[in-house]
């Protein structure tokens, strides 16, 4: 049970430092990550459903994620011309903006784990690779 | 940021897994970890702002545990004696029952991780200390 305690912790640990350095920016880790992915994308947008399948949450947390950034001004909603009945979120110049501010601070906090060096960083990563891969997570190649 | 991703999502799927293995227990991970606690409490009580700081949860959390918790009949409510205004969650027979059978079906399915060696569990716990301890998690030693 110590590992599995211990991921929770970590996330516990993780999760209140990540917000309180992305409340500057009127984000939460949840819509920052919403925002990254948006940024990945080809066009700038997806689907709600694929929103949610990456980042394996709830269709009603993507809903709740999507009003507020929408609120915020930093994406927008656009039906989907592939999917009539389908909607798309789409990152605007004011979510890029912020995407690329909130990353500076990110950064230069290390993501909350500057305790770690690169390798292991990179071997925590393929260590829980294991598990994601297993849930069927997508797990994007390790950069 | 992959590592920090790794967590996060690592988190959410043991979280939902080991939910629902304790749905049977009419019990939620939170829950159960409070009752685990008491369990390894001396006197099978603990103030209940001695729990939030274990569990790294907020006060209202805790609150919310217990209460569920005690109409559940798996903890009992009493003055601390050691303190008039503090209060102390107590685990009853019932409780340390439920803690027993849900702990048994847990450790049955590796508690979510048999995909995982002992040797691989250890490596993960110890690397995670590290981000726990700079937190000031409380860290027991490993078993």
């Amino acid at each position: 049970m110590a590992a599995v305690t211990s991921i929770m912790r970590a996330h516990q640990i993780l999760l209140s430092q990540l917000d309180a350095l992305l409340k500057p920016h009127d984000l939460t880790f949840a819509r920052y990550e919403a925002l990254v992915l948006l940024t990945f994308s080809k066009a700038g947008s997806l689907p709600l459903s694929k929103i949610g399948e990456r980042l394996m949450v709830h269709p009603t947390s993507v809903t709740n994620t999507v009003d507020r950034l929408e609120r915020s001004g930093l994406v927008r909603r656009l039906r989907n011309p592939r999917d009539g009945r389908g909607v798309l979120a789409e990152i605007t110049p004011a979510g890029r903006d912020v995407v690329r501010r909130a990353t500076d601070d990110l950064m230069g906090a290390g993501f909350c784990m500057d305790m770690y060096g690169e390798a292991e960083l990179e071997a925590m990563f393929e260590q829980l690779r294991t598990l994601r891969v297993a849930a069927g997570d997508f797990v994007p190649p390790a950069a």
